[in-house]
């Protein structure tokens, strides 16, 4: 496994995008997400997507200028057209005005149409936290996970955030896919050779598999649960935007590279200072934190945690060692550019 | 099973409640809950909730007469303190105010404290939307919910409840706890000497069983994710309002029955209107119902379902038939009066 170091790789990043006549804020959104993604431990959703990126800005799937068109129809909330642009960019600026209008009257709601892939939903959960909001993000995605009953997919992983800010340490941070792992993970596993769990996935006639091979859907976490949870994202994100359904968006990964995904957010932000307090408050959540820690573990070796700790825990180790990357990945960097020689540690 | 006839059982509950000086609101609102809940299915959270309800405002637990204090903060926000009064009471007036302020601003945001057990959120999910605006409902509990990764619960059952307005039927309505299943399911194996499924619960050293007189604590929902949002739900509901913890509320039968629980609750509501056509928003609401129904189903004898579908079934089904409880549950409703008699079917 090699290892890059965090500062080089995005300076690296950023001078390519730049070649590639991106603009300035949607490159610093980009670059600062996935470097700050990876440096979580979150390897589905940080630089191991650059190369890809850089094949669908290529292809024209991005808009490497793109005009996007906010109109505020509330004192609370916005409608924002994210003009095929890099959803990382369209997320920050819509998250940055759901937080502008919380100050002013409390909560703040946008909901973000025609955007893209906009990778780790903390990103713009923890923008929020950190201007002493509770965030909420959401997106929808391709159909991936299975329709509880039903054979194939109808929702995509539609991700929720929620992060507070908390005393002493960075803010509570829960960014959980709807289904019981991501697509990302049965993949690693097909590329291992190895049988998944039970309870992961399902093949073509919709009956659970253990060959990654096969797999063809995701469980929703919760079975009924979680796929209601898929359709409350869908509802805040795609019906609220008007935009296409998770069953309607083209993958990732699916050709043409440019074919616009028209990919739907919905960003929200809660000024906590209206409620209570804020330094009240960041106290009583560090004590909560406290308390979680110091219950007493199941495997005495190891500690309770909160969502977020795991995060917290790697961010510090690969601040220190570096971001890893298979082989693999690492050809398709030094494919886009020799440069990334440099970052290697 | 003998079953009660849903209009005269309101009329006996509203009844009592007059004669034990519960003024008009709170009686109202408790019964429609409690009824709607019960023609919903939703058997752990309707009617056979009444008796407890007496017991405890025979002992003092809840005030019949509160005296809420509703403080906006902000245009979109307000804390409200409940007074001791029905969680019920509390929770419909905070979510009208959410609307109110939702119709002005595009979002209402009430964070409610000093509350007690407000039954099944959907009754206050529902009734944002029938005002055409997306509804979120949440309150903390006491601790049921085995922390990940521990031995002992730190959280409650603390549910979501998210709805929105369909075109010619019900809104779309999820209510899900956190955990796999509710404590009163497990209680019900408990009581027919059943063992139950590997993963609801677990024991006093934090160990799966599948003994329902070991069970101590509860499976959280897709176990780390489950916790996160446990933890979200205690943030929104306890931290905001500056109450008590899930960990730090009395359980709901635990003596005395004088002792006040201090429940905190978090009522949303989303103008549907500020982000997109209302009437184009019911009909692609119902459109995706539409598709989901029509999925192939895994069992060739059912059909794929949304949230809420098999509580607007069962709806149906009691409105004529009335609704079912057990022996040992008419006998309580028979000690409270014998006119209870008159509701049965």
């Amino acid at each position: 496994m090699t290892c890059f170091d965090s500062k080089i790789l995005a300076s690296l990043m950023t001078s390519i995008l730049k070649e590639k006549d991106v603009d300035q804020e949607s490159t610093h959104h980009v670059v600062a997400s996935l470097i700050q993604t990876s440096l979580r431990g979150v390897d589905s959703h940080g630089t191991n997507l650059f190369p890809h990126y850089c094949r669908e800005l290529d292809a024209g799937r991005i808009n490497k200028h793109p005009q996007f068109k906010i109109k505020q129809s509330a004192p609370s909330t916005a409608v924002m057209d994210a003009d095929h642009g890099f959803g990382y960019h369209a997320g920050a600026v819509a998250m940055d005005k759901a937080v502008e209008f919380a100050k002013n009257t409390g909560v703040g709601a946008i909901s973000v149409k025609n955007s893209s892939h906009f990778g780790a939903a903390a990103y713009f959960g923890l923008r929020a936290a950190e201007k002493d909001c509770l965030g909420l993000a959401f997106t929808n995605a391709d159909a991936l996970v299975k329709a509880y009953g039903g054979k194939e997919a109808f929702f995509g992983t539609n991700p929720i955030c929620f992060t507070a800010p908390m005393a002493g340490e960075g803010p509570f941070c829960l960014d959980m896919s709807t289904s019981v792992v991501s697509w990302n993970k049965v993949q690693n596993f097909r590329r291992d050779n190895q049988s998944m769990p039970l309870g992961w996935a399902f093949d073509e006639s919709g009956g659970s598999t253990t060959d990654p091979k096969k797999a063809k859907t995701l469980n929703p976490v919760g079975e009924y649960k979680g796929f209601g949870l898929g359709a409350m994202i869908d509802i805040l994100c795609a019906l609220l935007a008007d935009g296409p359904l998770s069953k309607d968006i083209l993958p990732m990964y699916a050709e043409p590279l440019s074919t616009k995904r028209r990919i739907n957010h919905f960003l929200m932000a809660i000024d906590i200072s209206k409620f209570t307090e804020i330094r009240h408050f960041k106290q009583r959540l560090k004590e909560m934190a406290r308390r979680i820690r110091s219950l007493a573990p199941l495997d005495p070796n190891s500690q309770v945690k909160m969502a977020g700790d795991p995060e917290k825990e790697i961010y510090k180790i690969r601040l220190a060692q570096g971001i890893p990357l298979s082989e693999a990945k690492l050809k398709e960097f030094l494919s886009l550019s020799s440069r990334f020689k440099e970052a290697i540690k």
